[in-house]
């Protein structure tokens, strides 16, 4: 089974379908997961979710009560606490409903400690293994997670560039038959390798690494720029 | 010498305020620095940079020549290159200019590598050492850096939250007299704690650590909804 969950970052950096994506996840029926104020938006773009995580203490006592009235599943974390609402989300998805694939929409943007947490969430040791199952998706950026390995990167066409971020250090990291290729690189702090790219005829290439957790983030340019 | 630089990333993050604090900038004989992009978005605020950084490869040759007819120092990164143009704009204000303070707006948002790249440069060995002078700012948050030691944080009242986040590994971080407290927390990977609060009649409160660096990210909610 797949899953689909929405968390509570800003909706302007939602991906335009978001609600058809749901719509299919729900005929499709996969699980569809809310996190926190991630299950009011689903109710208001009227998709009841299967799950709900979180401490709801932002959520009004009328929109926590819908919530509570239909969602068949809800799990409530303690707001002090050493597992964020996200962590939770990723052991009650993986561990409780063993879902093969986990998409996680509305991560990004807004508060920064906020997207950082759902960015850094797979580095706890209980809930790493499952990184590679996981995708973080916005209207500009779809974020993979790999583990130690080799491991085969697929050309997606939406969007143009692929950067790497070491979520941690990183050992012998390599890039072959990319534009930019690497080399064995090691550190023992977060770096970061934007802008790379798929080459032409050559819709995959290759990273391995030894040790550590890398981010691999496609991404594509997109005008949200005011006038000036 | 204060300094205040604008890198390019989507404006619909800038503070409020963005041009008044470029034109006080300027006023006050403070450094003026556009990165890439942000060179040309000064310029279309009116406003003439005293530094210009970036490989420009993205802008249309008469926008180039306008950056190159009146900024009186250009930096010109190599794009394939070990150095990022924000490293290398950190590297030119603290080494040649020896700025005493560095504001940096327009680093957050749009495309998460971008991203990442501008919140862990400083990890870079070379200018780690100016990390406590920097500080990265945008519509909803304010983050400040710190090196291993002890250190006091002022409350803002802009901001009611302050998260922290390890950018490495971390030994031995402590927090004091906050809402939530924390006692020689250690990890060897990346670790957030989000949504600490100033405790009331209390403005400053301590966080210590051992090794690593840690992020401390002011921030506040803003309602950037759309209706759904």
């Amino acid at each position: 089974m797949k899953a689909y969950a929405l968390l509570g970052g800003p909706t302007d950096l939602w991906p335009e379908d978001i609600k058809k994506r749901f719509l299919k996840a729900k005929y499709a029926h996969d699980l569809v997961v809310g996190v926190d104020r991630g299950s009011l938006y689903l109710e208001e773009l009227g998709i009841v979710p299967d799950l709900a995580v979180g401490d709801f203490d932002s959520l009004k006592p009328k929109d926590l009560s819908r919530i509570e009235s239909n969602v068949p599943d809800i799990r409530y974390s303690n707001p002090i606490k050493d597992w964020t609402d996200s962590e939770l989300m990723l052991q009650t998805v993986f561990d409780d409903y063993h879902v093969t694939q986990l998409t996680i929409l509305g991560a990004t943007g807004g508060r920064i400690d906020h997207f950082l947490i759902n960015l850094l969430m797979l580095l706890n040791q209980a809930i790493r293994q499952f990184a590679e199952r996981v995708t973080i998706l916005d209207q500009q950026n779809k974020i993979l997670f790999f583990n130690p390995g080799q491991h085969s990167l697929q050309q997606d066409l939406t969007y143009p560039y692929i950067g790497f971020a070491g979520l941690t250090g990183v050992k012998n990291f390599s890039i072959k038959h990319a534009r930019y290729e690497l080399d064995n690189f090691s550190a023992n702090y977060p770096r970061v390798f934007s802008s790379n790219e798929f080459l032409p005829h050559q819709p995959e290439f290759e990273i391995s690494f030894d040790e550590g957790m890398i981010a691999a983030i496609y991404s594509k340019d997109i005008n949200r720029f005011h006038n000036l």
